[in-house]
């Protein structure tokens, strides 16, 4: 009878459990991964296109644009998608279109440049496609007042569409060169064409114009540069004649067909840059007499605000030399260095000059001179003798004009936001209060004194209104999916736009803590965040998967939603493992030493953290010690590979994604800044190439790999094959054909089902 | 105390049964793996060089050479190593070499063309290896009397080395050129070096002189043809320009590095062959006047023993048409057809014409035409009106002269040995005894009897001496190693030269058994090999594994040494495994009818045929029908893919090496003759698609691949994996970069090891 009674009441609690679980839904991969048939549910819900015209919010929906003042708050209709769309079809255009448009299917994309004028800029296609257009619709005509045709170039679409408010024009490339709309159908070539041996164009790919260049690194996301006023295009020109090509392999043709891409690996030879000013009034083009390019990066362009001067922060391609140099814009003439800057490790600009807009004489410089990116005000007036001083961690710096640092401290400026002239204040991004966070300060530029603008929490990402009077103000913090702000920058007065919901109402969602460790160093303190499984038992033996990244310029914890969890760590903690993630030193927001202290071995303070983040796992009594998992992609890929090699006792199971693993195949530009040359750094790079760890191998490890990756190229994962074949280990190997370097759309689901298994098979 | 004795009595058995697994060894796959460390000692002895001197048999070892008079046995020493290497280092040579000749390590690789001459021919090189010679060896004067230098060609080495023992010139091939070694230091290029347009030698790949042509099918395995008397040297031309390259990728260079390859994919353009024929004495080269070569293989080149006729057996494109075909030696003139055979699924002709060394007017022509291979005499002398008649299963055939058929039955003649000359026989090789055998038999060409020649057992390869009076008769049974014995073909007297012990004497060796089942036709047998586990209990359920190939031209059971039982299945029935094979309809030595059966479907019936299969081991009480697993190579991964997707309820594990994965991406040649092309036959290929397949994937599946792979080249396996992707199903991958369509060397035992490792982490 006393057995019975137990064996109801267990019955009880378990039916309480299920009805527990039944009322709160398990997650599905596809509610967790981008690319998943669920993850727009399961993400926090958005507000698209809000943005100023002057000082007036805009807020479209798919109906309609709403201006809201942000004064008051009141919201009017400027005009509905109906209107547009009857204007596009119905109305008068400024010429007739070789194809009739298509109507527009919402009114998110697009910017409304002129405070002063009712008008919205688009893009347009042709009905069939063929054809882009940017159009002015003129919302209080109710009609398309302007329309230029980008043209296509041998079949290769318009991209990289630059529009300049100034004048009005637009810059675009087709294929590798670059195009000027003027006005109507007509369009200028910028760069001259090429023409081969047998008087026909150059189809050679191995000259491109207006595109980014130095593979992205160095802040650089354009190639080209409008001047304030309009009249002039800066351009980047890149010749990679005399880079190799890495053979990519089409598979989905016929017969599978070669893509070859052009790109520089460590210590070989890199692709040469220039910079051509394109002067629109005359059609000419001056190249900036910057020297031989060879083996030299051409980065962060600036204009003067009169547009007579153009400014480059020029590095050497050991990295270590930045100067700013000045040029004169209508000769190309360089004109002298204004500053330069030197370290034993590397210099990284990441910024451009952003000149006071009440006194054009007056630039902000950001430098990590001081050990933590901040801000520095030239006055281009005062001419000084420039001294050598010392500079944080053996760097040095030479300053040629008068320099006043205008932010300091052990925190760092991530981003200038804008001005608000009236106050004399710029607004910045920091991570003051922590490393976790991006708030925004007003930073007064006569006085430094700053104050908060928005809240205190989480991550903040803003746009300023034109005159800088009100900031809308997006943020998330651990507890807050998503909320947008109107902010009034001189009260802080906040007027809430929107609110998401928690997307995730209706799922058991497993708990999320973020703490601190003692790094490798013995003194610096490293953020972890752990997730624990749904049900969480501290009787129970779990097993604990490590999610690693590690490298420079990502942080893996920070204090937006969930800390920043990733929906495979929410669905593998749901699956009953516990999921770790440390930012270990090399990683972002913590300043520069905390960075470098990488440099020529990348990998090895890296992992020692990594470890440190175990030893913090395996004192919890719920882990269990002896079934350690790790994954990561990328430096992450990287950074796992290297721990099932060289910690064989401490990892059981790991899955790489598309891992560097040796660094000699990774390219210039950032391979270098941390691990100089092959030549002049071979013990750095044998020491951090995992093709002579292969033989080490004793857990489960899984390459996955995109079959075409330009960034951490095929050779990387198949030399390492390779490797472990001849030394007689045996990893296991997966890969995305046709993918990059990290799976997007359906496969990422795919790719995540797939880790998930091969941890379920090995670590359970 | 009755537990305690039942304790030491169990403790007495297992001891026992260590002591018993402690006398015989257990293999390791380095023991039992091509490529592996162990594997020489693991495998039966043999002699290598042995070989004919007229009527004298050869015998050479490490030290020096025998020669055996095959009459009476007896045994003397022809010559030493070290005799030949004192010539070679310290004697008097034809002229000065311009680097020294490097030592001979071994006396295996030589000839002894000439019965009435004491002359052994070798390949020597020089002492850097940049130079290769043939030189004659007098062993009666102890010198070197002739050298030939064969050139090096831009650095790439000769190749395709064909000696004529009848006029004593070499022909050669070095890159994509074709030579004749005439004396001393000096060849001559055959083929017209190709100018481009700027009047430089044209390095294109796209034009091979002096190689096999036609991807080696039709029994092509050479480019260069010696006319009898050595007058004439006929010679391949293959015109592969128009021809898409497959572009696979070299990993192992600094940065990958593009290695394209001409690949002529199934319904796509293919190659152009012409034949050409060098005349010694003028150096002019006469083309064979065949027509347009578009479309077209031109195969079984066959000179006429006077030298003044050639012959090719000419086929169209759709493979279901074959002409033999004379031409004029001195013109190239097309002068008739002499036979010719259609079949409405394809004739596949693999043997040259074999003139009587008796009758020149009369040759052996080799046909499938009534069903199996088989002779028949055709006398030139005798021209026929011809009319077309029936063939077996819907073939014609007309012959333009008067024929013989010599063999006949449901067994096929798999080659000729020669002829005994004095009594007018033709010594072949069959499958009479059985379709798992290879005997000799000597036919009479008068009156077509036959008589055995060796014994009645196993797999013989022979080696017949210049009169035919006697053989090198080599061969294996399923419990005889090897043997090698000199036979008189006139009394089948025979005397042993060598019998290898049994290699395996020390090691625990599972039990091998061979049987028939029915095939899915209902009436044919198939022959099936099992292999049980070692320490077979009956009582016991096993999981089975079925290795599996299925395509045409191979036969996995024969009566070969242990059934032809693979390393691997060995190595697995020690692990515990069934191991089972059956050669489904489709393989070879079973007749035409048999093998087409597959005609325009690859895989339908052959599938079919290994669900009866594993119908018989379910059908064992020993076998766990839940758990058995799949694994196969090339037509085998093939087969078990899609098995694994056709039978996805049947199959638990599969690993599949090398596969083809859709038709279309197999070359022309091989894959046109069973499928015809994509063009035409849209529904077959689509049917044997497995990327259609894919979403059907239950079990798990591991495929393998060569890197390099050239023959099922990357694009399969990679299009497989991109459509389970598609279909969200996950199969696992592994590859080999490097590697060709087998792993070769040491990376042999890790594929085997990574083989059985899928097998035990999945099918235990």
């Amino acid at each position: 009878m006393k057995k019975r009674t137990n064996l109801l009441l267990l019955l009880f609690t378990l039916s309480a459990m299920v009805m527990m679980a039944q009322e709160k839904k398990s997650f599905t991969l596809d509610d967790l991964i981008p690319g998943g048939s669920n993850y727009y549910n399961c993400s926090p819900k958005n507000l698209y296109g809000v943005q100023w015209w002057g000082d007036v919010c805009i807020k479209p929906d798919m109906e309609e644009v709403k201006a809201i003042n942000p004064k008051n708050g009141k919201e009017n209709t400027l005009f509905t998608l109906k209107e547009i769309n009857d204007a596009i079809e119905h109305g008068e255009l400024p010429y007739k279109p070789i194809q009739p448009l298509k109507p527009l299917h919402h009114l998110m994309d697009a910017s409304y440049p002129w405070a002063d004028q009712n008008v919205m800029v688009c893009q347009l296609s042709s009905n069939d496609g063929q054809n882009q257009y940017i159009a002015y619709y003129d919302f209080a005509q109710k009609k398309i007042i302007r329309l230029f045709r980008l043209q296509c170039n041998n079949g290769q679409s318009p991209a990289n569409i630059d529009f300049c408010p100034a004048s009005g024009y637009v810059a675009y490339t087709a294929g590798n060169d670059l195009f000027v709309a003027h006005e109507g159908d007509y369009s200028t070539m910028v760069n001259p064409v090429l023409m081969g041996s047998n008087g026909k164009e150059n189809t050679e790919k191995s000259i491109v114009y207006g595109q980014a260049v130095h593979r992205n690194e160095f802040g650089i996301m354009k190639g080209t540069f409008w001047s304030p006023k309009g009249n002039y295009l800066a351009f980047y020109r890149m010749d990679q004649s005399m880079v190799t090509d890495y053979p990519q392999v089409d598979i989905s043709t016929r017969i599978a067909t070669l893509v070859p891409d052009k790109y520089p690996m460590a210590g070989m030879t890199s692709h040469k840059v220039t910079v051509g000013i394109y002067n629109i009034r005359n059609g000419q083009i001056v190249y900036l007499k910057a020297g031989d390019p060879t083996d030299r990066y051409f980065t962060n362009i600036s204009w003067s605000p009169d547009e007579t001067k153009i400014y480059m922060i020029e590095l050497n391609r050991d990295q270590n030399h930045a100067q700013l140099v000045r040029y004169d814009t209508t000769t190309g003439d360089k004109e002298e260095v204004v500053y330069e800057e030197t370290h034993p490790k590397y210099v990284e600009p990441m910024h451009p000059l952003t000149f006071l807009p009440w006194d054009s004489s007056k630039f902000i410089y950001q430098s990590q001179r001081d050990g933590y990116n901040h801000l520095y005000l030239f006055d281009t007036r005062r001419k000084m003798y420039p001294e050598t001083r010392s500079a944080a961690a053996g760097g040095t710096y030479r300053q040629f004009v008068k320099v006043q640092q205008l932010t300091q401290g052990n925190w760092l400026v991530q981003d200038i936001v804008g001005f608000n002239a009236k106050k004399k204040e710029i607004l910045i991004r920091s991570t003051e209060i922590s490393p976790l966070q991006s708030n925004i300060y007003a930073v007064n530029v006569n006085n430094g004194k700053r104050r908060t603008i928005g809240n205190s929490e989480g991550i903040h990402q803003v746009q300023l209104s034109e005159t800088g009077s009100y900031l809308i103000d997006r943020y998330t913090t651990p507890q807050v999916p998503r909320n947008i702000d109107l902010v009034a920058t001189a009260t802080n007065k906040t007027r809430n736009l929107f609110s998401a919901d928690n997307p995730w109402e209706d799922y058991q969602v497993p708990e999320v803590e973020v703490g601190t460790i003692q790094a490798a160093d013995g003194k610096t303190d490293l953020y972890y965040r752990m997730i624990k499984p749904v049900n969480f038992d501290p009787n129970k033996k779990y097993p604990a998967v490590v999610y690693v990244y590690g490298g420079p310029h990502a942080q893996m914890i920070n204090a937006s939603y969930h800390y920043g969890a990733r929906g495979w760590d929410v669905y593998m903690a749901q699956e009953g493992y516990v999921m770790f993630t440390v930012d270990n030193r090399g990683s972002e927001n913590r300043g520069i030493e905390f960075e470098n202290c990488t440099f020529r071995q990348l990998g090895v303070e890296e992992m020692k953290d990594q470890i440190k983040g175990v030893e913090f796992l395996k004192s919890l009594p719920y882990v269990d010690s002896n079934r350690i998992g790790v994954h990561g992609w990328s430096f992450g890929g990287f950074m796992t590979t290297n721990l099932m090699l060289t910690y064989p006792d401490v990892f059981k199971v790991g899955v790489a994604g598309g891992p560097v693993i040796d660094w000699k195949y990774y390219e210039v530009m950032y391979g270098e800044r941390y691990m100089d040359t092959p030549q002049t750094n071979p013990e750095g790079y044998k020491g951090s190439n995992l093709n002579e760890k292969a033989g080490n191998l004793k857990g489960r490890l899984q390459i996955i790999y995109g079959g075409n990756d330009p960034t951490c190229v095929p050779q990387h994962t198949l030399s390492f094959i390779r490797a472990c074949i001849d030394r007689g280990t045996h990893p296991d190997l997966f890969v995305y054909p046709g993918q990059g370097h990290n799976m997007v759309g359906k496969d990422r689901v795919h790719l995540h089902e797939h880790i998930t298994r091969y941890f379920k098979d090995n670590l359970k």
